[in-house]
């Protein structure tokens, strides 16, 4: 028996997202579909992050286990860009410990929003960021997203129909300016249901003057999502990178 | 009579490239069509590059003449940029002199053309690059496209159909790696039909070894479309900049 770990890129906007669901096309279902043709083996599909519909990954990580391919594990990469649509593509395949889970073994998950911060909207940029067109005051930002990071109850920041715990760690938050882009990295052991863009879509009404820094506490304690700010667009989301 | 000069961005994906033309959607139709709205007089709408099906834009420059217009020419690309479909938009629009017209005043084009050039393919970069799997020697490229440089006939690298002079001045070719991305710059008096994409297709030939750096100029001389190589595909090409 073989434990297989990919890392994957895609592009979510055409996808209902990660997990396989009845409505829509998701990239699990894909994904799956396209092992199946290179081994025989039945298996299950593990992933380290369940992307909501329109979101994007440049590091998502898979894995699954099998006695046998029809390919060697260093040819694997090709013949599965050979088999899945253009959207997905993997971009590392390899043996791992057989007791390696990409969803349960993962020490950190690390999330970056792209805002794209201009005056006018970009016609090259409407599908991979958000467009923001006013100006936004990033110190206010940082100072509000300090109360975020550690161990916190996430509840009012969660998808209110979530029912898992909304406990979290965040490991850190940053504020990067490349050009127009304003990104917000987040990284944290888990994530809760659109945490990621509740906390970017409240800390933009921060970075408008909405609301003030200390709100972002007050929101925190509340465990109120209706207190939280509004759900940043997915397509300015990518999942990037894995820990273990 | 005012003169506006419009700058644009497009998304060339879903179109037919920039002329109006019978069969589909292109981005000039478009464009007119949302000028009309925001005028009642006629006009004609001049550009400085029609640019292919496929065809992405960062910087083309267009300018139509009226006497009258709905809106401040402050407010005009918020204006347009909320009537245009979302793949396209405006960067600027200025008044300019009478005697401005973006096609004819031109003294020069600028094209950069993005190679993504990696072991494996991008989900997220297919549409906006031309992926080559494999090395390219850019020694060899860069040898081979001086030979390009300065007043040519460039028949050879023109689209058989093309009716017109075939005669143009290239400034410069630039190759800066970028990443994975290999891109390749062109600026030129003005450019025959498919000449850009001709060019890198040859030269990603030259890169591959398939072809030795001497051979370029054997292909200029030629003046024969079929001794340059493949067309490369039109969704790695962005016109970028025009200057006056």
């Amino acid at each position: 028996m073989k434990n297989i770990k990919l890392v994957l890129e895609y592009d979510g906007t055409n996808y209902h997202g990660y997990q396989v669901q009845p409505n829509g096309v998701t990239i699990q279902e894909i994904l799956e579909k396209s092992i199946k043709i290179l081994t025989n083996d039945e298996f299950i599909l593990y992933c380290a992050g369940r992307t909501d519909a329109g979101v994007h990954a440049k590091g998502q990580v898979c894995n699954f286990k099998c006695e046998k391919l029809k390919v060697s594990i260093d040819e694997l990469p090709i013949a599965l860009n050979g088999i899945l649509p253009k959207d997905i593509s993997v971009k590392s395949a390899e043996y791992v410990d057989l007791d390696f889970n990409s969803r349960f073994s993962a020490k950190s998950r690390e999330y970056i929003y792209k805002i794209y911060n201009s005056k006018y909207r970009s016609a090259l940029k409407y599908k991979y960021s958000w467009f923001v067109g006013c100006g936004l005051n990033i110190k206010a930002m940082e100072e509000a997203m300090k109360y975020l990071v550690g161990t916190h109850d996430f509840k009012a920041f969660t998808c209110a129909t979530y029912k898992d715990t909304t406990i979290r760690h965040i490991n850190y938050i940053n504020i990067e300016r490349e050009n127009e882009y304003i990104n917000i990295i987040i990284n944290a052991n888990a994530f809760t249901r659109n945490m990621v863009r509740n906390i970017v879509g409240t800390l933009v009404e921060v970075g408008k003057g909405k609301r003030s820094i200390e709100e972002m506490q007050t929101i925190l304690n509340s465990k109120d999502r209706q207190k939280a700010g509004i759900c940043a667009p997915a397509h300015g989301l990518y999942f990037v990178k894995v820990e273990y």
